[in-house]
């Protein structure tokens, strides 16, 4: 993701340094012209007023970094996250010292690969850029931030945090744990030496798809955002409960009342975000 | 799936007659060479001796035309069917006189899109087409058959209908009915005026799109194989409200153990199935 916002935001920046951990992502980076400096970490950076540093990294290390901001840039500067969950991230922002301005953002373009290799310049274009605000947001960060997720060709939308942490646990994170576990379904009666993979299609390869995000990614994301993960997961047991009681039952109407809904539904979506 | 079936097999066929009950779909199977008769329904046909009926209708259809082939063809005929539960036709299939030789079929490449604009001849190209034999199934028939199935450059797998129908509960019924849910919990969502389209990508989007599948068909499969994908969904709702617990316990290296093995089966699965 940072990759790909280095790219975007290259041919419009006068100076751009990649932060990487990864040598060979920072040599990558320099070659192709993208990164004017690169550095393995925060601790290397000489800070210049009104810098913008945006952290792009799993949300745990995210909060690491803006406890440790204070301490390597201590003259303040203007923060950008790309985190999956916002809420936590923003309590961090509200409690950096008054020298710093920060914003939340969410780019809703995420996919289960990562890594230097995989980012492109377009991944944003068309997409939504959620910004939230924290308590150390800025009048000139919030235009900042608004006209880089608009230079990204992006449609920025602030929301509050807690309110797009709720959004994505349904959007993003209950659909990530029915793919895995749909997946681990289809393993373990596969490892019973049925030719479930011979017998299977598009289907179950889309809907498993989700299943090959990066555990690390998933872990912070599921961690940092548990209450309203379990909340979206105790509605669709709910509805699948009842689900199944209505197959149990048998009642065709019923049943085709239920497939038309979901049909219909899913029409009405596909409109309203597709097809533009 | 019958418009691609004929697309693929003309080629190889002396004679090809379409049957649709709508006419524009017979008219463009004519105009295009793809048929060279076209009829509305089974009753009109001049049957020939050794001819090969294909029938490709929702399940309930597949069951009805089954009950009725020995008074429209009372000479006997071949028959194969694409319906996507085999269970239930393969009994209907035991169940014809002695003058028909009938085997069940169900090629896995169905689309949540029908009808003849969209079909291909190359639709089952590289794909299995699973064959069940019935109490019907001549030597000559499974030798056709699975010549057939070569011919549409797809690979014949035999399976008992029973087998058949508990393993496409798994690959099939289930993802339909998890992305199904999804979709009305989502839409419900949406419809309490929350940004949920906004905020939602890729992820979503896939994993709604066999919500899209046709009604009709969904009810005939989900009915003559309730058994089977009653018993798919217990075996989920375990597994996510045992997944519920752990989020809900938040101990990190379960959770992270959970993830890896999910992602692990992913790339086991996606080396297995579609590295090829």
């Amino acid at each position: 993701m940072g990759g790909s916002l280095a790219r975007a935001l290259r041919p419009q920046v006068a100076h751009l340094t990649g932060i990487d951990t990864d040598a060979a992502t920072r040599r990558a980076a320099l070659q192709a012209g993208v990164a004017h400096a690169a550095l393995p970490d925060l601790a290397g950076v000489r800070w210049r007023p009104g810098d913008l540093v945006v952290l792009a990294t799993p949300v745990q290390t995210l909060l690491t970094q803006l406890r440790d901001l204070p301490r390597l840039a201590g003259g303040g500067c203007q923060v950008l996250d790309l985190g999956s969950t916002k809420a936590e991230i923003v309590a961090a922002m509200d409690a950096l010292p008054p020298a710093f301005a920060a914003v939340g953002g969410h780019p809703i373009c995420g996919r289960e690969v990562s890594g230097w290799e995989t980012g492109s310049a377009d991944l944003f274009r068309a997409q939504t850029f959620v910004l939230c605000p924290s308590a150390r947001t800025t009048p000139a960060l919030r235009e900042l931030a608004s006209e880089l997720v608009t230079a990204l060709g992006a449609t920025p939308l602030w929301l509050e945090a807690e309110a797009h942490d709720r959004i994505v646990a349904l959007t993003s994170h209950l659909p990530y744990v029915l793919s895995a576990l749909l997946m681990q379904q289809a393993a373990a009666t596969a490892q019973a030496n049925s030719p479930v993979w011979a017998v299977s299609g598009g289907g179950l390869r889309d809907m498993t798809r989700l299943a090959g995000s990066s555990p690390a990614m998933l872990r912070d994301i599921l961690l940092t955002n548990r209450t309203a993960v379990v909340a979206e997961i105790g509605r669709f047991l709910a509805d699948l409960q009842q689900f199944q009681n209505l197959l149990q039952t048998a009642d065709a109407d019923a049943l085709v009342a239920w497939l038309q809904a979901a049909y219909d539904q899913r029409q009405a979506y596909w409109r309203a975000k597709w097809e533009k």
